[in-house]
């Protein structure tokens, strides 16, 4: 089996380690825009070579990995679709995608296949020189097939993703993909910056404790792959956004109304969520 | 020197035992309505008695150190006044400061000293069995001498604090406490149960990632205590819910409005910030 990535940023590269250090692919290969890049993942063993041309790499590829920002994992698609290998597998690893399998499927070769995908891992820098291969291991990966995927090569994406360590591999349709991480996913980067960004930061950082650097850890965000992201997924993160503020208008009143009761009730309702979540392994 | 821990739950046990290995008083001693943990702690070898009445250790003590909720601290100074030791320090644990000082100053002897204290630290499960000497380790506790305090009782209590492990100590004034306090830990806590609260959890939890359990953690909240935390603390703690619904409604309309060049400017500082939170070590 001959494996190319495309995009050797954080995931791209976690990718191509996960996968050199447990697939063993007969060959790795990498393709991006910066050419150092390459050439540190040739040197680190990573990927089997770096002289040929893209074209030559999709050409004898089994499956092609993109881990690009979401627009231009569309574009490369679009651009090489005579050259990928007669029914090969492609996959992505973006943060949405409706749209993408939408735009893919428009241009889609027949005897190609994608399968959406969108490991829920990451790391706050981005660049090859962060990736690291072990960051799947324990994580969910979603992953969209839809009705023209056949059932073989769905399974043969999810042993790979097993294989590099996923915990949990969850089939959704790109639209309720979409909807969940808007939830699960953007609106906790959205409520870090947020609250990372009020006035009170100044004052207050000198008293910052475990629960407030949890929250803001993801504030540390790539603004260009993000702000392409939310602006892309805008019906979704919009109802998210406008169902917390609703949330936090009622614990507002609580509070004003002095109802301890019903502030403890919802208190409590919330450790019991969160409790069971730790259990349920989620 | 004589310690009393008035408390023994998750704090109170985590004090004690940090205070029993790095400070190694004469005597440690311990109040609590549960008998039984208290045989547990003296079990463990962290307290050294457990067969006399509070008043006898109260009047060897010269430092008192409460570990209760916010009233419960005030009810236990005030109806034990005449027992402290002469010019013993009492301080306290409580995420509340204004009214705890007001209220222990209203009757507070002239020979005593109350320094309020609140440490940046802690755990999602409350009681003595969870308790863990070494959670002060590299975290920040706020102090609040006001002007009754003697400059060496609080170099005193400071000492103390950095030996059982905080790596910063913090001076504020209760007022300020109050407010910074319920932007850098009360609004996390508020937050983390919103979202986890929203009707989208039921869907989502299959597909969480690090950002959401991150974000989600303090929703696993100790609801008696925290409802009374958030009440005593209503005015900063709305101010902030405000603002954060401002900052999000904010972030909404950029979205909304697909003006990807605010948005990446918003996150971009946002990012800037967080990162230089990690190095300040904040």
């Amino acid at each position: 089996m001959n494996i190319t990535i495309v995009g050797l940023g954080v995931i791209g590269g976690s990718m191509a380690k996960a996968i050199r250090e447990n697939i063993r692919p007969e060959n790795l290969w990498a393709v991006d825009v910066d050419f150092n890049i390459l050439k540190e993942a040739y040197e680190d063993g990573i990927i089997d070579d770096i002289d040929s041309d893209v074209k030559i790499y999709l050409e004898s590829s089994d499956m092609v990995i993109l881990c690009t920002y979401p627009k231009a994992a569309v574009d490369f698609i679009v651009s090489n679709m005579d050259n990928f290998k007669k029914n090969a597998i492609i996959t992505d690893t973006s943060g949405i995608k409706s749209k993408i399998v939408e735009e893919v499927r428009k241009v889609l070769r027949q005897d190609l296949e994608f399968i959406g995908g969108h490991p829920m891992a990451g790391k706050e820098s981005s660049g090859y020189k962060y990736s690291d291969g072990s960051i799947f291991r324990g994580a969910s990966c979603i992953i969209t097939p839809d009705e023209y995927c056949s059932s073989e090569n769905v399974l043969l994406l999810k042993e790979l993703l097993f294989k590099i360590g996923f915990m949990k591999v969850v089939e959704l349709t790109p639209l309720s993909h979409d909807k969940i991480v808007a939830y699960t996913s953007q609106l906790p980067h959205v409520i870090a910056c947020a609250v990372i960004s009020s006035k009170s930061y100044e004052e207050g950082k000198e008293c910052i404790g475990g629960s407030f650097r949890d929250m803001t850890r993801v504030a540390d965000i790539n603004c260009h792959l993000w702000s392409e992201l939310l602006i892309e997924n805008k019906e979704n993160i919009l109802t998210e956004i406008s169902s917390l503020v609703e949330g936090l208008k009622n614990i507002h009143a609580i509070i004003e109304n002095n109802d301890r009761y019903k502030l403890e009730e919802l208190l409590k309702k919330s450790s019991i969520i969160r409790r069971e979540m730790n259990y349920e392994g989620n």
